[in-house]
C-alpha cells in the first residue's frame, strides 16, 4: 500500500518495498528551550537552519510542531509552515494536538501535508478526520482510545482497524492511513518493546497499512539513550515499519545501513552515496 | 532448544528466550598481522591481553584460530587453547579448517567446548562430526555444501536439515548442533541480507535450533562497515539469532539494546550494569 505525501515540488511514496521515510523531528519546542525560545521572539533564523540541516542529513519529510504554553500556536502554525515552505521543498507533516492549529497549517500548506495526529479517542476522531478528508491530507493514526494505550499487540491491531475504519467512513483513502503503534519506555516496561514490535508486525500483515514510528520514547529514562533508539529502529524496519518521526543528524545513517540490508538499495548506491555526502560535510566542518 | 557449552569453571546456555550469547572473534590472525606476528614469535602476552579484553567487554565464549600459513596449528591449538584455558574462564570456541587443530584442541580444552565448524560438505561431515561426538562437543554448522552456498531460505534450510540429521545419526543431541546461515557481502549482492534474515527466520521457526551468525562479512567491501555491522546484527536478532561471531569491544553494547528491546533484559538493569561498567572503563582510561 502506498501513501503519497506531497509538497508544491515534491513527492514522498511511503511503501513497504522502500526505503523508509524519515519524519525530520527537530522543528518542535517539545523538550527543547532553544526553540521554543525561538518561536517566542520569532527568530526565524534558528528554525531556518534546523529545516535546512534536517533535509541535508536525510529528512525526507518535515515535522512542524509549535506548542509552546502562552503562544498562539494557530497564527505560529501558519507563519512557520508558510516560511518552511519557502526554505525547502519537502512535504511537512503538521504536528498538533489543537485541531485549529492544524486546520491553519493546512490551509497555507501546499501540496498533500501529513497531519500528525488523530487516534482512537472519540474526540480526536471526530475533530481531525473531517479536516483531513477536507484537505485531501494523509494521516497519522496513534493507537489508543479513550481507555488508552492497549496493552496487547491484538489490541493495538483493533484501535488501528477502528481508526482505519473511521477513516474510510468519511472518504478518506485507506492508504492514507498511517498507522502509529505508539512507543512506551522499555526501562519502565521490559515488555514495551516486544509488545510494540509484534503490534508492527502483526498490524503490517494483517492490515497492510504503512506503519510510522516515534522512535525516541522506547529509550526515555535510560542511559546511551542513543544506542537503543539505534537498535528500535533497526527492529522495527525488519518488523515493517516504513516512516519514522526520527531525529536525521543522528539516525538517517543506521537507516541507510537498514534499508540496504533489507534489499531496498540496490548496488548500495544509496548507503555509499550518503557516506560520501557525509564525508564530505565532514570534511568541511574541520576546514572551519 | 538449549545448547550448553562450558569450560570447567563455566557454563553458558544459548537460547532463544535468553540474551544473545557472544563469540568473541579477536583471537583469530586472519586478516590480523600482528596477531599473525605474535603466533609466529609466540609472543602470548597479546593473546592475553586480547582475551582478558574481550571478556571484560561482554563476551560469553571466546572464539580460537590459530591458523597462519607455515606454521604448525596442531601444536599451537594446542599451546593457545591450554594458555587462554589458565587466563579466562569462559567456554571456548575451537575454530580450524583443520580436523587435526581440532583435535588437539578438544584435547586439551575442559568442560564442553564449541567446534567452529562442521558444514554440509561431505569432508567436514564425515572427519568433523565424530570428533565433536568423541568429546561430547558442540558445534556450529555452516550452512553450504559440495555446490557451496545454497542461493535461496529454503535450500539453505535442506542443507542445515541434512548437517542436523547426520549428526543425529551418530549420536550427537540435536541441541548441541547451532547453524550458521552465512553471511554474504550486502555490497556485492543486494539481496544477500535479505536471504540471510530470511534463512534465520525459516530455520529458527522449522527447526527451533540454535543460529549463529558471523556478522563481518556481510559489510565486506562497503565504507563505515561498524553501521551495517551494527544493523544487520540487530536485524538478525528480530530473526531469530541467538549467539554471534563477533567483536564485543565494538557491538556488545548494542547488543545489550537489542537484548532489552526483545525482552531479555528485565528492569534494563543487564543494559545499565554494562553501561555503568563500561563507564568506569572509560574513566579508568581518560585518567592514565
Amino acid at each position: 500500500m502506498q501513501t503519497i505525501v506531497s509538497s508544491t515540488m515534491k513527492s514522498v511514496v511511503i511503501e513497504k518495498n522502500l526505503p523508509l521515510v524519515i519524519i525530520g523531528e527537530k522543528i518542535n519546542p517539545t523538550g527543547r528551550k532553544k526553540m521554543a525560545a525561538a518561536l517566542q521572539s520569532q527568530d526565524f533564523e534558528y528554525l531556518h537552519d534546523l529545516a535546512i540541516s534536517q533535509v541535508e542529513a536525510g529528512a525526507d519529510i518535515l515535522d512542524i510542531n509549535v506548542g509552546v504554553p502562552g503562544l498562539d500556536d494557530v497564527i505560529l502554525m501558519k507563519q512557520v509552515v508558510k516560511l518552511v515552505s519557502e526554505w525547502i521543498d519537502v512535504p511537512l507533516c503538521l504536528d498538533s494536538p489543537n485541531p485549529l492549529a492544524l486546520e491553519a497549517g493546512l490551509s497555507v500548506a501546499g501540496g498533500k501535508p501529513l497531519v500528525n495526529s488523530v487516534s482512537g479517542e472519540e474526540a480526536r476522531l471526530s475533530t481531525v478526520l473531517p479536516l483531513v478528508k477536507e484537505y485531501g491530507a494523509a494521516v497519522i493514526g496513534l493507537i489508543m482510545d479513550d481507555n488508552g494505550i492497549p496493552s496487547t499487540p491484538e489490541a493495538r491491531l483493533a484501535v488501528a482497524e477502528k481508526i482505519l475504519e473511521r477513516a474510510v467512513r468519511i472518504g478518506i483513502p485507506q492508504e492514507d492511513v498511517i498507522i502509529d503503534p505508539l512507543v512506551m519506555a522499555v526501562g519502565a516496561d521490559s515488555s514495551a518493546g516486544v509488545v510494540t514490535l509484534k503490534a508492527i508486525e502483526l498490524i503490517s500483515q494483517k492490515l497492510g497499512v504503512n506503519i510510522n514510528l516515534g522512535a525516541s520514547n522506547i529509550s526515555f529514562g535510560l542511559p546511551d539513550r542513543h544506542i537503543v533508539n539505534q537498535a528500535f529502529l533497526i527492529l522495527a524496519m525488519g518488523k515493517g515499519a516504513t516512516c519514522a518521526i526520527t531525529d536525521p543528524m543522528k539516525l538517517a545513517w543506521i537507516i541507510r545501513a537498514g534499508d540496504l540490508l533489507l534489499g531496498k538499495d540496490e548496488y548500495a548506491m544509496r548507503f555509499i552515496r550518503y557516506f560520501r555526502k557525509m564525508q564530505v560535510n565532514l570534511n568541511k566542518e574541520n576546514l572551519t
